[in-house]
């Protein structure tokens, strides 16, 4: 029988039948695929001292845009039964800092917190994003500058590891660096961000155009085109500092140095690709800023950052830095592995 | 520091930390059992040959309510970009009927499928009522009758096995037997609603004062107060055939006399409560319903019953039963049990 004969009041079958553009309904076959996936990232954080938690679906809106007010539009909202506006999360980051002040407000830090749980977000940013994701993150609380987040990305590394992949790289940059720059070289506050934007979507060519229009020195423009093309190993740290104009990023990088080192320790300073023009677009990043990548795919895995301030707002101040994993790009990542794997055999 | 140091704006800080009444933060030390119970639940159904689906916690609400459209009134809603309704789905049931019929449209049945998910309703029901529970739960397509009610009943019971519990019980039974009654003696439509309702509470009382307002003869009241006080092993049967006007029951008895053979045959008749006053409130449920109870706690842990028209809504005709855990209250039970066990040692 087709879904045709039992059409009700002349609706088409795919739109009885229809599900929201940007969500999916996995089947067994995957489904155990994910579920170990997600179970062996879980198991690398929990054996590290990263508890789980779990926190609502839908929290008040107020609550979750203290945590960051430039994600407002992109929320699904609904109403409670006393008329208060519910949204569902579109992170785990700002319920963890809301858990931190609330129900840890008495307990010394540091704190260690995983999860793995579905967030939502608007499709609006282009056709083909995801509505629904599920992710596998941590977040390391209390633990400031390159000591936490040599930690995080080495157990970023460890969980995808864990996870069957062999080629994953995190990129690290600093968040604040270009921000700082352009304030530094005077470019007013309201020409930042169409700047950051086109930087974001690393459209190095549209950034050239529009630096060549701030009006600046030839060192300075030089300096704002020339580094986020830097993109590599530690070396890309001093080729930076040799820019013209290179002095102004000295304190930026002096800090990614003394990650690189913690990250050497740690025996995962290969793993690292450093990327001077990497800007996170989510508000609450206050410095150094994570990206997921595995050759075999092209898209990122997953990404964090440092985020000193987002706990304050809650009524703790702790610094704290954090990194999420989407579990269904992990699995794609794995599954691309071995097919190139299987082509090039070692 | 405490969070009155921070306030903004006035707020007070509970207001700006605060979670929707109904919903809640679950910490590591609990959130490793409940992960340790649901994946031992999990498990049991994938050994069984249950393979785990999952569905968007959002979907189009003229496709949810094509399942059950009396669950109007209970959703969270909200829009897509473009302005379509958007609904978090209440339970998994109809999300996998739709699978079936869209998926698995060309597979023959039987079909097998498992759950481990959220699912969201409204609390206008009662205070204390979660917004958000976490589901463990299977799905029996294409297996009629009484055959596949005692495949559910059974693996409902080895679930409960595996996740710890000793003392739990299925309480079976029959959704329709209340109704067909009420029809064969002749009470209109209209009044059947409100002696449901007053059933599904347990209002035996009340029910009682409403039967006698029916202007039945005597045997036909005396059956309908009777009847739904009958609860225990195989032997109420018997006992609600020898009421007055028993015989008006008889093919429903018949079933679930099939049923109480068939579950003996797979070990699991102990644990079988059969009670004919149960009424589930979901309006999709056409033969035998189930509640799962344990004497530790005043809750029951979950439910479920025989849905033969649903799929069918959405474009396929098959017989389907399930039944759904609530794994938090699978974990209070079993916690319950273990401070019971400590008092009353073997």
């Amino acid at each position: 029988m087709t879904g045709k004969n039992r059409s009700v009041a002349g609706t088409p079958a795919t739109s009885r039948t229809a599900i929201p553009p940007g969500t999916r309904d996995v089947l067994p076959e995957e489904m155990r695929e994910l579920r170990a996936i997600g179970g062996r990232m879980r198991a690398a954080f929990e054996d590290a001292g990263y508890g789980e938690v779990h926190t609502p679906a839908l929290e008040y809106e107020e609550v979750l845009l203290r945590g960051d007010e430039r994600a407002a539009g992109a929320r699904y909202r609904s109403f409670d039964e006393q008329g208060a506006v519910l949204a569902l999360r579109s992170d785990m980051t700002i319920p963890i800092a809301r858990v931190v002040a609330t129900r840890y407000a008495g307990v010394d830090p540091p704190l260690r917190f995983s999860y793995l749980a579905h967030a939502w977000r608007a499709t609006d940013r282009g056709v083909g994003e995801p509505r629904e994701f599920l992710q596998a993150g941590i977040e390391l609380i209390g633990v400031p500058g390159a000591e936490g987040e040599a930690e995080v990305v080495a157990l970023t590394v460890e969980a995808l590891n864990a996870a069957g992949l062999k080629r994953h790289r995190v990129g690290v940059g600093d968040g604040q660096l270009y921000r700082s720059l352009l304030s530094s070289f005077g470019v007013s506050a309201e020409a930042h961000m169409p700047l950051l934007e086109t930087l974001s979507r690393r459209d190095l060519v549209g950034l050239e155009a529009q630096v060549s229009q701030l009006g600046l020195d030839d060192a300075k423009r030089e300096l704002l085109v020339r580094l986020p093309e830097l993109r590599g190993g530690r070396d890309v740290l001093d080729r930076a500092e040799e820019l013209p104009g290179g002095g102004a990023a000295g304190a930026a990088l002096e800090g990614l140095r003394g990650l690189h080192d913690l990250l050497s320790q740690r025996a995962v300073a290969d793993r690292v690709i450093y990327d001077l023009g990497m800007v996170r677009e989510l508000g609450y990043y206050t410095g150094a800023v994570f990206e997921v990548y595995d050759p075999a795919v092209g898209f990122t895995l997953g990404g964090g950052g440092r985020y000193d301030e987002l706990i304050g707002r809650f009524g703790r101040d702790l610094a704290a830095c954090g990194l999420a994993l989407d579990v269904q790009r992990v699995h794609l990542a794995q599954a691309a592995e071995e097919a190139l794997g299987a082509e090039e055999p070692a």
